[in-house]
């Protein structure tokens, strides 16, 4: 239900605060779910052939800072699934010292690019997108 | 009290889907709050010297997207100040055509670098965070 | 012939090193070369409804370092102009003090969208790609 | 002698052409560097304790695209050493194709922070810097 993935802080993404730059947790955040996907059965390529998911909203918290080199790990899951929108929800924790470094959430909504609309949640997407309850 | 900043789509910014890539609205909501401070008086620069302003929030939710060469602006205000923290409230607005691209906000703690610990808002800076309730 | 655009050193372009990250140069390079475009008339986006100018060849000297809230001045150019591609070549100058940041080029060919093959520079790109002889 | 670490194209990696940023090729490449590094036996960390290596000259040769979810190998070499300088050679392959998507180069110098001033390379450095004839 929750899948993890590693990342590992680059120079490009820490800023002059020496620290990882705050808007790329939402770059972490994408890792983990097209990792989420690809462990469910689909590569996000294949996804965006049917079905595009613009991110409708995003937060992030931010605990502690991670710094070049530090090796993370994006814990994802699905917190909620609606009609036409499901969320996932995010921890990234420090691989070396276990700390959790953020947390966050990304909604979702489905675009179908044939027609230009918002579309609901194909069955094929709601299959994989089991709400996780183990975890707040 | 709303300070209002132009930035113009970079393709660096878009992505794959053709449009602004989800985590760089919190970039300019960067250059948003960088140029709110320069506009009462401080250069980002000149305010590391005293102190840092870590993100320790943030949000945004994405109403339409953005696309590269589109010029948009950026408005930022404060929306709360609390003894240790503070937030920046900012409405993305496509210039071109003055729809709300995005909105969101961003909270702050403040950091001494020389003393390494998280401190008060210093009284100089609590003077140009007046909170705008013109908005919301 | 020389066109000059001015971009501001954003927080999320510098790294833990304190200065902007080697391959945001590359970024303002982009900058540099759709103001170039837009000040001969032609708007990125209305260039890429005709043709895409993907960059085959790149490259950057870097002389100085820029931190952050540097005003940089991107001076952009014409250098090369051949049946298949283009070069431009850019001087990035710090605003502030004149000094050169650093220098660079980029070699572009010509794709068209519609027939998804490499085509030679159509005329009306031609017009406004006028090699500047008056540097190097 | 020569390194090879796997990356895997990000959405925030890609353009609205559909691809990689060509900037982002010189991101690969520090993974790639930093990974040559680690596998001598230095963490980046550790290596930014002793010295720093800012680039003072890179270049990229465009030869593929590469797209959403593709996995690239990072093939990285030491091309030239110098007393005050070296040169990482990179190739960038579609681990999935075989084919050569960029190459280049980054040449470094070695900053003392302590000094604040350029130093010739450290011997330890030195000696995992040993230039790979195999290739070009």
């Amino acid at each position: 239900m929750v899948t993890e993935t590693k990342v590992r802080v680059r120079y490009a993404e820490t800023d002059a605060m020496g620290v990882v730059y705050y808007s790329n947790y939402l770059v972490y955040m994408e890792v983990g779910r097209v990792e989420y996907l690809r462990q469910h059965g689909y590569a996000m390529s294949e996804v965006n052939q049917k079905v595009l998911l613009p991110v409708v909203e995003a937060s992030c918290r931010y605990l502690k800072a991670a710094a070049l080199d530090d090796l993370l790990s994006v814990r994802t899951r699905i917190t909620e699934r609606k009609r036409m929108s499901f969320t996932f929800g995010y921890e990234i924790v420090n691989a070396g010292t276990g700390e959790l470094v953020a947390s966050g959430h990304t909604r979702h909504g489905c675009w179908d690019p044939a027609s230009k609309t918002v579309v609901p949640i194909p069955e094929w997407l709601q299959a994989i997108l089991s709400v996780d309850g183990s975890l707040h």
